[in-house]
């Protein structure tokens, strides 16, 4: 019976690969680009440097599956809380929060460590280049449906791509100290932009 | 004639620090905060050791003055192309594409490695945090000024922190690939946010 001799195999192998990025993402956060290299992260992860390296055959590799995962939870998590969302215009504000608040935390914080360290480093940009673009496309189109906005209408789009760059420079604000309180007044100030373009989409 | 005496070693002294400081901007930017020591910055400075340490006891010392340096530059250079600026509400384009292509360029990204480092450097970041601070607080006030917006009126504080909040953001964005295109589009639709807000401040 093939089927039942195989599965296993692949499960062990999603569960390597999966404590292989667990571990990268505390690694990341903890030491940096520099300090997060195959070896370092096999042996958090508990897994072999041939397995991990069949895996992930170079650093690049590594961090770009990170970058991908950590991307896709905090996409997950957001479609999850937006389930929770008012409908019409009320939604506004607490989009604006969730938006706002999407890059503070270690997990910006490492992919902050890996941007930094792309800059001057080509293999290492090479790799993010095409992942920076796709995993801005994701994160427009999960605001987009969270705002359940209309993007065929003027100046949606560059409102949209707006509210995510604030918020990646408040994730910047919020490296060194804590600035939730004056992100907190900015939420609600934005929420005014928002909702002439909330729900207009006919989706929410 | 103790003046004439003393005039000319405060000079010395001033030049020395300002190609330390210099030599410690462009070492920065190729090898980050690991690769930025006082010795191997007075060593592109062509200073000696000592001389550095005199001005810089410790690397801390050297990056802070490097930042408020960075910032006085930047400060001092957007105020000078103020003066160019058209009065009024056709202020707000000029003004949003100066404000919003701020941290795009070499400098930001100097500093935006010493901002990473400080996140998991305890020494970098009490440094740091109080320069932060400062340099928020003087690029708020230059804002102001460009706009020439009233902030006793509700919403104007936080429509002048989300530009420089947005402004950092598309620094970011800029840092593995050229943004200009998409940040041009940004600044047209950012004009008409500013609109309202500017010219009303009675100063231009």
């Amino acid at each position: 019976m093939t089927p039942t001799v195989r599965e296993p195999r692949q499960e062990r192998s999603r569960t390597t690969r999966r404590r292989l990025v667990g571990a990268a993402v505390d690694c990341l956060a903890e030491l940096g680009w520099a300090g997060t290299t195959v070896g370092v992260v096999a042996e958090r992860a508990g897994v072999s440097r041939g397995a991990a390296q069949h895996h992930f055959p170079t650093r690049e590799d590594l961090v770009v599956a990170t970058v991908e995962f950590l991307a896709g939870e905090q996409i997950a998590e957001l479609r999850e809380r937006a389930e929770t969302l008012p409908r019409g215009k009320s939604r506004a504000e607490p989009v604006a929060r969730m938006l706002l608040n999407l890059y503070t935390g270690p997990k910006f914080r490492a992919a902050l460590h890996l941007w930094v360290a792309a800059s001057g480093d080509d293999a290492l940009r090479r790799a993010l280049t095409p992942l920076e673009a796709k995993v801005g496309r994701e994160a427009h189109r999960v605001a987009l449906d969270l705002l359940d906005a209309d993007e065929s209408r003027p100046g949606v789009r560059e409102t949209v791509q707006a509210t995510l760059d604030l918020a990646r420079g408040l994730g910047l604000a919020d490296l060194l100290s804590d600035d939730s309180k004056r992100r907190e007044r900015l939420v609600r100030q934005w929420a005014k932009t928002l909702e002439p373009i909330v729900g207009e989409g006919g989706r929410a």
